[in-house]
């Protein structure tokens, strides 16, 4: 073995441990050492070289690895399957993969990325979308369909259904084949980050030909107490229709709290496509209000957010959570996070692995998670 | 190119490629650039932080690798299949993947891990189960059947049974989603490690819930020239019935002379589930005598074991090795194996890829290994 | 994060993204943000060992990277399949996993690498087969036909066919399971490189027992402006008739100018087996000529290439590539390339993921990259 480190070249990574327990109204209770319950496990590989007059060049490759069971993360080569390009498992550079150019004038980014409006969602997240304190405004949520509507199947088992309409999305996190450019750090404030990714399809008249390809912006301003921005993406799809999200938020610092809201608001656009959503497009609305309170080596985490769905009787889900992480150092910390969900209208949600009854309208689910995580 | 190494973070590994041979009765031969005859071919990433008052904070990252052909090996996500958690080939941590608090007290790990069952099997085998000379106590052997038995199928053709009964369980090497606690090392050459693992299977009532749950354990002592140790498994499984293990050992070393002995017990456990083994246990039981001479820059290794099943007449296979390892330096060897194995009352087992005709009641089988194993 | 590097071990890489835009006769274009239009994306891990006595070991660990969606690239276990070893997407070290004894008298490498007449085909290619600008004495060409010729199925849709006849064959560019040799530095100029590879089958009388078992070699010699050289390779299949490759060629450095060319010849041998190509041979011809200027930190690329089949009318694609990179530093550059190719008597061959036409006998197509490359 050898120690690892030099000039412009470095390693890093998190392993982040949980026990995760869940359980769910008149269903099935699980528990799991499951991992990336305060933080998400991960190898990377990042550089950067000096080019002179102002401009660098970097580089970004970071595999998730899921430390309870040694796998890994597929990707999406085309922006249309949410685990496409590898199979399920299989180790790939799903996190991030790009090369970039930097300069005073920004950044610009060729390869695999988060998409801005995901760093909305997850920056403005008290949980960061880890663990059972997840912000349902980022999930969506999952609904029991007597029927099909688009590409969502029916689903009237005690499995729940597809998540609506966020979660399917390929690009709700991530996006491959992307083109982004990022401003740099001297607009007083103001930032921004807009990014156009391609689908790849061939151009050969087939309604399917742009799918994959869009594109997303955050925009927004960051200085003393107050971080607010907005962010707006649009993915093509000819039969869900192509899916759109607006989403605003931000965090404000008194002291050693920190206030935390955001709101997202998604639309699979309807499509005249068979099998498609058809010509009424569907729309969702998730919120997030919540925040954290630093106390010595303790830092204390809550949040209250919610789903709703325009679709028949108007399905919903809301979350209450709260958590506690202890750093034993800065990179080595232990945590819990609690969390207790409500769904209502046919909603059927749940927390760490549970699953809820067959035929409740309304119904609740539990989460509860233990975690050590250590960052290298 | 950049050099590799810092404080608190190693990269390590072994590459061992292997020219082997195999033959067996009235069957084929192969001939293969294989791997891992030596030593276990890998790429890890390690790390440990110091936490302060005696406290530290470790993680550990190992992929299989298979340096003949540059592909890795799968894991398992749920202890519940020997290959499921990626497809073959993939790269994956399956080595080892886990993160750590450790003190005067012992060490608490989270992740996947050797079992400590498999620790004593491979630990007290003067070929450490690698290449041909691999201790018939760790594999089990093969079996030819004409008729299924629980969940292993009928095999009366010339492609060799599954193996019986420790070979196909997921966790007798290693378990994913584990707990395990080590003791510290002020306890006077006493030692010990218990293990408990999930396999994360909803809870809701089925008869295959707690599939892939299960712990292991094992209890030692080492000084001076002396090591011996016991350990215990077991894993559920509804329909092979809990597959547990039972083994003890030892090493004592003479001069430049080591002694090795082991003993293995293995049970299916028997079950009343349909396509199960049905009510009765299945058993089976391995051993090994051996050891190893240092002769300057040379190892002479040495072993003789075999395994028996309790079905029908008594199926057993029985193996001699004896090998020469020559260390060019401490990190770099050359190294040959030579093997013989004797199958009596319709046992299949072979060694370097090759199998017996079919029919055969009593087979024997040759294996021969030549390799360059360099690790860093 | 921490630093990486340290004595005998290396960790290396290139990240290549390329936007590419293909198109072709009256069928459908492209836009990609591909990769490794330059350069081949990778990462890798490398490293040696001086063992005293003029002697070292070295080993290299080297995967292929799709730095647009972080994806890898399969492996071959057997030499049987171009994309065998695990499922497309995942990271495997696909492009080098070898082991090497290293001295005065040559070196000795056990694993997986390059073939000698890729080493041959892509050397003197200037645009070392990345890219529009691939040579097409590499890749061959792709063909429609209205019937299948041994393996090569049927293909008379607008979607080309399987490239012929040395683009589907797996140890085009590297082998699995090989042992070679190459000379030292001490022959004057002349090199030398020859390996064996094995398929890996059971020796059991099967037509097939033999498939992705051969043998490469390539011979040369390189001093002042000069290098030129032959190679040779032939790898077993039953099914398609033994594949074998004769080529030759070179590079002359005159100041800042540098020629190249190359010539090709490959022979599907034919195979009296069912389903196989029929008795008689069925041979491809493949040739380059072009060359590159070094212009400040400006490097101009270009080459005229072709293709022909002996089969039928003699189909036939022929390929003009012009290209320049404009190097920002040592490890970091930016370039184009531009390549217009034409297909006679029925060949289908075309560039950046663009489709020919259906029914064409003569078609067009053009490519289009440009990109920015980083190595490590």
């Amino acid at each position: 073995g050898n120690g690892v480190p030099a000039v412009g070249l470095n390693m890093f990574g998190v392993l982040d441990a949980t026990l995760a327990y869940g359980s769910a109204s008149g269903g099935s209770h699980r528990v799991q050492l499951t991992n990336s319950g305060f933080n998400s496990s991960r190898l990377g590989f990042r550089g950067s070289e000096d080019l002179g007059g102002g401009l660098s060049a970097s580089f970004w490759l970071e595999m998730g690895v899921n430390p309870d069971d040694g796998t890994g993360v597929a990707s999406s080569t085309n922006n249309q399957q949410a685990a496409g390009g590898a199979s399920a498992g299989s180790l790939t550079f799903n996190r991030a993969s790009w090369v970039s150019l930097n300069g005073d004038w920004g950044s610009l980014r060729l390869g695999r990325d988060y998409t801005p409006t995901f760093t909305l969602m997850a920056g403005y997240d008290p949980f960061t979308v880890n663990g059972a304190g997840t912000t349902l405004a980022f999930t969506g949520f999952s609904i029991r369909r007597a029927t099909a509507q688009g590409p969502y199947p029916a689903s009237t088992s005690t499995s729940p259904g597809v998540a609506f309409p966020g979660g399917p999305v390929a690009t709700r996190a991530r996006a491959s084949n992307s083109i982004g450019y990022m401003t740099g750090d001297n607009l007083g404030g103001f930032y921004g980050w807009a990014q156009y990714y391609l689908g790849e399809n061939a151009q050969d008249g087939a309604a399917t030909e742009d799918d994959g390809s869009g594109y997303n912006a955050r925009f927004g301003y960051a200085a003393g107490p107050v971080d607010v921005s907005a962010a707006y993406g649009k993915t093509k799809y000819a039969l869900l229709g192509d899916f759109r999200t607006w989403d605003v938020g931000g965090t404000w610092k008194l002291g050693n709290l920190q206030l935390n809201a955001e709101y997202v608001s998604d639309r699979a656009g309807g499509t005249t496509l068979t099998g498609g959503i058809g010509p009424a497009p569907l729309d969702g609305k998730g919120w997030m209000v919540g925040g954290s309170y630093v106390a010595g080596p303790g830092l204390v985490r809550f949040s209250y957010s919610g789903y709703k769905v325009d679709l028949g009787s108007g399905p919903v889900s809301r979350k209450a959570a709260i958590g506690y992480v202890y750093y034993l150092s800065k990179r080595t910390a232990v945590y819990t996070t609690y969390a207790h969900l409500w769904n209502r209208n046919g909603a059927t949600s749940t927390l760490n692995g549970s699953l809820v009854g067959a035929g409740l309208a309304s119904s609740a689910s539990n989460g509860l998670d233990f975690g050590l995580k250590h960052s290298f």
